[in-house]
């Protein structure tokens, strides 16, 4: 029977509690399926630094190399707030994303009819919204050089950082994109700032290209990134599909992720490239933090964690049939009136983490 | 009796028509205060480019320096989609900005009960919503060097644009922002990206000296853009002055605006320094776009470029009886019932451009 190797990276804040619930749902999967999964656990971010004084070993990245995917929970942690840039736990995913060249990230925002409530829009704005994100994420102003704060003769500083991409890095991402449309309502919205920045102005070139050699077959449309933020809250079910930059990525998909009213129900994979042996990087994690707030108290919502370990199944895995299995479990237990804090509503039963996770179990 | 000059650049799109209701405001001021007000037109964006091949003149710049404010429409025109980067007509605004030093753009996001129902969210999440976003103009990735676009030697391309602030950037928007904020709620949001941008890092320092130096009294918190975009959709009204950089300000700001479901109500105000004569460098806009898709139709409302007149008022010249007083008779309007195509519902009155702007001077 085939088995996987799984490199499991729970983190910061509610990222144990939440990874446990997932850990359960692999041992139903192997108790109940021809398949056998070998996790390697470590650590990132915060609680990478209490130990080893870095939030991320450069071993860490060699397991991560060697696994077949890497499962991811939260990183940040209010108590690291004063190491210094190079040192901060963020720099735990940002490098993972660089050192396997995860270079798309895709976030679902998705409205669950049971939660419609959630959203603080309209419902009849909401109804049935299902959109996928696509962002760049080992480009632009994240990585590009120079950057840094000089100090100037004056002694006042400069803050420096620049945007930078080139032709490949564009049309890797816009494949995903097109891609993805193909197999969802097939169009592709794709957004930059090329009226001020000339690096959007490329990318709206590349995107062009990319679609009319490739891709004629579905719809391309191009955006502001000022407008698209408008436009996501005035209407948000004319997307499909978005392609954007890591920076307009960073904000887009938090904001469609609201929409839905639920962060704590969103997943996202961020995919890397095709390797010479076949395979392909991945990570999966939930859209959400760390939420140090309620961590270790046994109230956060698993779903997200489930749903990004069933994106794994899907997309690293090939395992269809699972993901679809599991992704309907989570909408039985939804509809049969179970609650964690964050998406409880009038007359439905509030319940724990580990509650929530018996449930999904039983539902499988 | 005190004469001011103005400099009208009505732009492109809905902006002659909606100015020309304007001018008639401008007319009753003449005929019932104690005021003259010398206008000066001129053309920018789209209609420069066809009349003089460029989206703005020297000459144009020259007027707004010898003016004690400036009144702008809009630019952009689907026309002028190929007339490539140095001549598109959005270079008009951001000359303005950059030549005249305006580097403070203040953008409202305040709810107008009658208009509560226009809003995608919920009305108990917006209702009584009143934001200030404080956005820098003048610096950021907007005008960073370098920039460009340049083809490398395999033939495709790399673009580049540099995110750039200092100190003193930084502190002088800053401290617009904890102005307004006395004049408010005394909070002040700072919002960056410093777990990913060192320029970012350096915002954030830069405002908590400022704030600790010279505002200690007005409360300060800071935080991730990213955040920032689901905190306006979560729960706006937690906010009463945000302060942030160019490209996140306009992200924000127009995210911002569209809570309140008007766009076509709100107007803004982009201030420069006191120069030594005295005179502050100012310019006011409504903050939607030309709208080409139903300029010359006499359908537009002119409600925002009326405002933005208001806050010329009230900013450059003082005259905040008469901003009151201009903003009342709006108020009244809209109570009364009228209503522009844009935020037209189930039981008002629909009106065109014209007979708005009746209504509002015969309010006055
Ligand atoms: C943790 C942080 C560096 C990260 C980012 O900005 O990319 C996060 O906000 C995300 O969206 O995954
Ligand atoms: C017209 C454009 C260059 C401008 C900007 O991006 O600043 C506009 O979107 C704005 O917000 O004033």
């Amino acid at each position: 029977k085939p088995s996987y190797k799984l490199l499991v990276l729970p983190g910061d804040g509610i990222g144990p509690e939440i990874m446990h619930e997932v850990s359960r749902v692999i041992t139903w999967l192997e108790n109940n399926r021809n398949v056998s999964f070998d996790l390697t656990y470590d650590l990132v971010g915060g609680a990478s630094l209490a130990e080893y004084g870095v939030p991320i070993r450069d071993e860490v990245i060699e397991k991560a190399w060697a696994s077949d995917a890497v499962l991811f929970g939260s990183v940040g942690d209010p108590k690291w707030g004063h190491v210094g840039f190079d040192k901060r736990p963020e720099v735990a995913i940002l490098k993972l994303r660089q050192e396997l060249g995860l270079f798309a990230n895709l976030r679902p925002a998705k409205v669950f009819d049971a939660l419609i409530d959630a959203s603080t829009l309209k419902p009849d704005v909401v109804r049935g919204l299902d959109i996928m994100i696509v962002r760049e994420t080992v480009g632009g102003i994240y990585f590009g050089e120079p950057r840094g704060i000089e100090t100037l003769e004056d002694g006042s500083k400069r803050g420096i950082n620049t945007e930078v991409y080139t032709t490949s890095e564009i049309e890797r991402v816009a494949r995903v994109a097109f891609d993805l449309a193909r197999k969802r309502s097939n169009r592709v919205c794709s957004v930059e700032k090329c009226n001020v920045m000339e690096s959007g102005l490329l990318w709206k070139e590349v995107v062009t290209d990319v679609h009319a050699r490739e891709f004629p077959d579905v719809t391309l449309s191009h955006m502001l990134a000022d407008n698209c933020a408008m436009q996501l809250v005035r209407n948000p079910r004319q997307f499909d599909v978005l392609v954007t930059g890591n920076l307009f990525g960073d904000l887009l998909s938090d904001l469609a992720s609201m929409l839905t009213g639920s962060l704590g129900m969103l997943p996202s994979a961020t995919l890397g490239a095709v390797q010479d042996n076949g395979k392909r990087p991945a990570l999966y994690e939930p859209i959400h933090g760390s939420a140090p707030d309620i961590a270790g108290q046994g109230i956060a919502n698993p779903i997200a964690q489930v749903l990004s370990f069933a994106m794994l199944l899907r997309y690293s895995l090939n395992m269809l049939d699972d993901a679809d299995l599991i992704e309907q479990a989570v909408s039985n237990v939804l509809a049969s009136g179970l609650r964690t804090a964050d998406i409880m509503s009038e007359g439905m039963a509030r319940v724990g983490t580990s509650v929530m996770g018996d449930a999904i179990v039983r539902e499988l």
